[in-house]
């Protein structure tokens, strides 16, 4: 079982995600994130998506979603060549008691308090996905209320590989 | 036309999210992004998803989501009272000579640098929608090679209400 990392380019379209998806769920792939944003080319967006299986499962994974119409091109984005990114924001129980211990923590990992209320903190953080999960252990001593993840965008690194 | 955002806590199963984007496709509702990622409860994935269109179309989004086997609570995420937030990878061209203009305009948006070519860099930046549209908008003189956008996770500020 290992991971890998596609980076799509698909015509914007409402059903384009429902059609990636229903391939997942129908084949009984897995699909750990999907995000999917617009890029500068007029009219199409920029998918990017983590899965897992073994080596034969990945390489059908590709071939299947080569063959949905609206892809216009698929590339692995390979863990030595790329940047991979996800945003988390994370609503901790914190009373004025417990405050400055989690400030520190938040230093530490260059996250950001984007909220403060009475009783609790809503903390930014971004980074690789174990960078993020070494972050959340690091809170579990607190009261971890809410958790929003966005999963991963990813680009190449360099100039060469463009899809 | 209006934008709402929805948050949702769902089972973790392969085929909820191809449900959910389905249901969108299947009735012609705007999608402009969804997010999704692991909560602290397990067996539960939480969902933010951005939507637009007339009152009636998102009061009938709302229903028709909650009708959805998978769903276990949904909630709007109004803007006064909820934190948005988007991550955004912006590959940029840039030789010796732009690169020390377009460190400027990061800086200032305290956005961060996070891979550098010779011939290219590439910028990570965090924020509401219409920072991140400011943001693109500035970096317009130069080249941008590609953009990775993750879409919008969101939690409600403070401790109330809580799905």
């Amino acid at each position: 079982m290992q991971k890998k990392v596609f980076q799509l380019l698909v015509d914007n379209n409402s059903g384009v995600l429902s059609r990636i998806s229903g391939l997942f769920s129908r084949r009984g792939y897995n699909i750990d994130s999907i995000t999917a944003g617009e890029t500068t080319e007029y009219g199409h967006t920029r998918v990017t998506i983590v899965t897992s299986g073994d080596d034969e499962i990945l390489e059908q994974i590709e071939k299947q979603l080569a063959k949905l119409v609206d892809i216009r091109s698929i590339k692995e984005l390979k863990p030595d060549e790329s940047v991979y990114r996800e945003l988390v924001l994370i609503k901790v129980k914190a009373g004025a008691e417990q405050r400055q211990a989690i400030v520190a923590v938040t230093d530490i990992f260059r996250a950001k308090i984007v909220d403060v209320s009475h009783e609790c903190l809503i903390i930014e953080l971004t980074g690789n996905q174990s960078k993020v999960d070494a972050f959340i252990g690091l809170l579990e001593g607190y009261e971890i209320l809410e958790i929003a993840r966005t999963g991963i965008a990813g680009l190449s690194r360099g100039i060469d590989n463009l899809v």
